[in-house]
């Protein structure tokens, strides 16, 4: 049984006596604070998705030249040119192409849309990993690779940003995000729901190669992957949850992969079962 | 046969009339502009390079600490504490865990080094990848892969820093990074010698996967796995000095991978051939 989740924290910049957050947000007329994307893949990606509300879009001349160009001309007459908004990205060194929006954060999936998979779904979930673009980065090669979602806990993990959209590549507005009150719960219940659960660690058990006998036994198996923070790894009640712990045979030169490394070549390999 | 090489651009902040680069370079007392490395795993793998000279190293409390309890007492002593360079690098939100180096950069190895290959020997090369944090993440990878050398074009390659650094996680400090000044050229070269020269592009010829007939053909040969820019690819000369150009098979909804991604899966099914 799932406990009640805990409430939610009060989001970035809705408190009127705090400033508001510089590097990713900008603040709407009500005064909240509200992500911004930036980049052609990322705002390509927005614009298609039916769920993704715009609350303001920006562009400079580029921007403009560009939404013409892919046939969005009623956004291009909507958008607000000579943006400080813009000005401001380039200020700070970001990769803005000439297009932003201001966008309210995408909601979560509820559970249930997982708990009837087919044979080859798999979830690549990430146990408290914290950098914005390690995350992206892991949604854009979740996409690349079909999963079904991504999946986080709630608590200390960052919320959507310009960073995480940027590295997504457009991956937030195409793979669900599955935000959870509690990893191992959910992990719990997705195992009910035929889900073999695969933790990845350094002193994993198995080797994750395509041809070993475990791996193999992922076959026809809705899938998950677990990843945990670098540094700290999977937590132990997370890891508890796993059917299996498994790791990427690497040269003892190295401590780690990187999460977003060390996810690709998951799915990569889980992929190939199929 | 190699055309001579073009001659070396003027190294950044070495004219004395132009402000010293800000995000990741110090000046030393000669005027010279040196690369920051800052962060444990980084500062580690430099300490136990025996081909790396470090001009000053700066920490703080938790720095000096940390030397100590890594045995590195007379590193401890030379350190420079209470520096403005952490203080710079904290004040910039960079992860320096209090230690941080001003050193010189690495020599290139020549690329005879690699010329008389043994069976297992990878080389990852890539084609005027520009983002420090993407060619650090690919150095850390083939580092942990066991890959022989990370190989690059001098020009058009940024060139040793701390977000470099930082992203290779002591992988700087470990891998061999061949840096040539014609690619094209250098994979000839390579040929000769009897490396198999396989390039990555979305529309390969052969699906990079281990139980392909293509990538079988790979298993006891010296391998070279190049990987072109985010957004361009491959150029065409560069993939014409190709032997066989393979894709990672993804899904439609998205255009491609992330470089050190796509590196990371190249490296990881060639490895599983041995």
């Amino acid at each position: 049984m799932q406990k009640k989740r805990p409430p939610k924290r009060p989001q970035r910049g809705t408190d009127p006596r705090r400033p508001p957050a510089k590097r990713s947000h900008a603040v709407s007329e009500k005064g909240q604070s509200e992500p911004v994307l930036y980049g052609r893949h990322a705002l390509d990606a927005a614009l298609k998705n039916p769920n993704r509300r715009i609350v303001r879009l920006h562009a400079d001349a580029r921007g403009l030249r560009w939404l013409e160009e892919v046939g969005r001309s009623a956004a291009a007459q909507m958008a607000m040119a000579d943006s400080p908004l813009i000005a401001d990205l380039a200020a700070r060194g970001l990769p803005h192409q000439g297009i932003a929006a201001e966008v309210a954060p995408l909601k979560t999936p509820p559970i249930e849309r997982f708990t009837s998979p087919s044979a080859t779904d798999v979830i690549l979930a990430l146990d408290q990993v914290s950098d914005p673009q390690n995350i992206g980065a892991c949604m854009r090669t979740a996409a690349a690779f079909g999963a079904t979602a991504l999946m986080t806990q709630d608590r200390h993990t960052p919320g959507e940003s310009g960073a995480l959209a940027k590295a997504a590549s457009g991956a937030l507005d195409i793979l669900p995000w599955l935000r959870v009150g509690n990893l191992a719960q959910s992990f719990a219940r997705l195992k009910d729901a035929g889900y073999w659960i695969v933790g990845f660690a350094g002193d994993g058990d198995i080797d994750f190669r395509p041809d070993s006998a475990a791996v193999q036994g992922l076959k026809g198996q809705p899938t998950l992957l677990a990843m945990g923070s670098e540094g700290k790894g999977l937590r132990p009640l997370v890891r508890k949850h796993c059917d299996l712990i498994a790791k990427i045979d690497i040269h003892t030169q190295m401590e780690s992969l990187n999460v977003s490394n060390a996810a690709a070549i998951a799915l990569y390999a889980r992929r190939l079962l199929d």
